[in-house]
């Protein structure tokens, strides 16, 4: 049987796969919990609970073990729309604000997200912060010949960036998308998701960075409560 | 002997060589009158007249031109500082926002532009406009997944744009990045650059768009009157 | 009614779609008579005639137009085979060995190809050569950085070769993998193809050349005859 | 001071150093060994005993060292030659044949090494083998799309290959080319490399792999005896 911890993501990506209806379109998420719930919905499929899904993966990994299920896949570019798509996140702060992209698929991510008539996050309650970036760095997708520019214009508007090196090749972490990944960390952490998003985005260099803002419609917590695994629905503060 | 356009350009070329001093860190932009501003700088390197220049290019053609004349060339992330940069544009308007990205080289374009402590305009007197984006579309570069999902969200900007097709190849013209370009109208052209760059830029798939915004100090104006070939500094409408 | 030329390429298109059945997964090539030929397809699946088929795409041309017709597509990560791929062909000489390329697609084509069971080639009689090279240059796709010096290893493989230049960028062409190609010639043209293809792809930088060598199964030729568009099955010369 | 090893890592970094002349264009390598050369050179420099050289980094580790030494670096474009290279190695034989890419810098490494009018290799004694690739698995750099495709086909030549994932991001590891890695073991080792680096380089999509057949010159080993470390050359069997 499964831990107390796999129990408790096991729930929160049953309860997100609960509203999968026949027919979607669906964008697939990256990550543990992620993983999970593709798992669930392959398992739907297979045994006829759930049927004409189309899956849009936002990761490599969740290409390969949604083809591995059988969950037919298309294309960003092939889709004219996407239902539900469903996604960790690596905090989540009480307006609904998320950074992403500790997996370096923030880019494709957010593309699915901002997508999608329904966005539904799914974490354990670990993820659930009061401030962005104390606790876990800010992910900036950058092109290879800016990291040194981009990180001067990051200290500029107060925070250190470190390029994310990679651990089984030399260098530094390449993205899917052929760029590299800067952490950052802001003085204080994130007052404002909303107006950094977009001064990020405007630097010259950078492909986008791992604020999500204004895009989640729900947030799926997992808890653990008298040692037993469940979920619930987190309130927005607004 | 030249044509009257061809000395236009090289008179404007050569007044913005004027402005290159020994030891300088130059930002060496593309185009027409770009290449032959490269080939000025190259004469004064041969003859001695300037020393100690190091360039960095912001497309192919000119890293190929600036080689092959021995102007030596170092990478964006190799240099701490870039002194003057000298580039062209598709269009200028009355307070020196342009538009560039007519050789999809608009990224590297600006990441030199934004570099450099000086950033001089180099244009012929055709490509000063009263309002931008009305005479020459506006180009996006965009992921390759994204393009369709980018072309969706800039109509709900007012912006009609249209994947750009390649001539020497199947499909569409692939940037220096591997990326693609959509190339935009704004309905009545844009009002205001500094607005729209940002929000372009913010959408998800968007790499960088073709907005030069508050990043230019000074524009040559090639001109020709009484039929002779002549430069003049355009004034800048606050 | 289609001019001649027309109807002789849709001659072709039309006699390779007799060859695709019920449920194939399917090789989509590229070019003016691949385009037809996926129209055919099109025109037979939304009949009903043709059911469960699965395409390939090689080109972002072919992508584009297959989604807009209705095709089901897969990437080729996804699929386990591919039963027929259809294509067309630059030259095709007697041995049925193939230069491709023109389009800069050849990298996925040749994916494609070599996956395929059956590889059919359909093609209008002025491709049809007696020795390859003499009439139509050899494309190879290299590494941005690496082009200059594959451009001297094929000098001394006695091959002349220029980059491609774009005509709606600045610079050169860009493939859909973001690398650059050299068009070569071979002095009096190229006689062991399998020998030439593999020496240039064991040259560091390269990525793949535009030889197709003893994939191809069955060349479709079109053919005008007393004013008449046809098709004949070209005889492999042994 | 240093351990024992470390010791042994700088005499041969010092004895490769040694080679160096004044105005040389130089290949810097990647690793650990050559990370310990670029200081060495780079010390050089700066106390004058060298002068005038030139550098061509093969992996973003060497192009950030060079680039914090003040060695003067050029693009692979931008060199006429290549005088010396100097690298590391993850296996040597008795031929000197080679297998690189445990950083995933191969392809890059090939290139330098290939142009080099002289390639000299730094190991140490662990790195000499009798037969490649029964210790170190043998990387294989691949288009994305195409990792499936390759991995039956080096099957087929009796490899086992695994794509190579990564620690820092979800997913595969990709290079600084925005590929994957395949690492593949052939059976019973590989015997003749110079056949299989052709054979494998030949696979649609396949870019390049890690075998180095017949570019070495020399092979300077560290070794350590009786507590004291030192540097010999290797001695080639024919």
């Amino acid at each position: 049987m499964a831990d107390l911890q796999t129990q408790m993501k096991q729930a929160v990506a049953a309860a997100a796969v609960e509203q999968i209806k026949d027919g979607m379109v669906l964008g697939l998420g990256s990550g543990s919990t992620a993983a999970l719930m593709i798992q669930a919905l392959g398992a739907k499929l297979a045994s006829g609970e759930l049927r004409e899904i189309v899956g849009v993966t936002t990761s490599f990994q969740g290409e390969v073990m949604a083809a591995e299920l059988g969950i037919p896949l298309r294309n960003l570019t092939a889709v004219d729309r996407i239902d539900l798509a469903i996604d960790g996140a690596d905090e989540v702060d009480p307006s609904f604000q998320l950074i992403k992209g500790g997996g370096a698929c923030h880019v494709q991510e957010k593309l699915v997200a901002s997508r999608a008539d329904r966005f539904v996050v799914v974490v354990d309650s670990t993820k659930i912060v009061d401030r962005l970036n104390l606790g876990f760095l800010l992910p900036v997708e950058v092109l290879p010949g800016a990291w040194r520019q981009v990180q001067g214009r990051l200290a500029e508007l107060g925070g250190i960036a470190d390029l994310r090196m990679a651990q089984c090749k030399a260098g530094p972490v390449v993205t899917d998308q052929g760029n590299l990944v800067l952490d950052v960390s802001m003085a204080g952490g994130i007052g404002d998701p909303e107006d950094l998003e977009c001064r990020i985005n405007n630097l010259p260099g950078v492909l986008e960075n791992g604020l999500f803002v204004n895009l989640t419609d729900e947030v799926l917590v997992g808890q653990i409560s008298d040692g037993v695994a469940g979920v619930r629905r987190l309130q927005r503060r607004e």
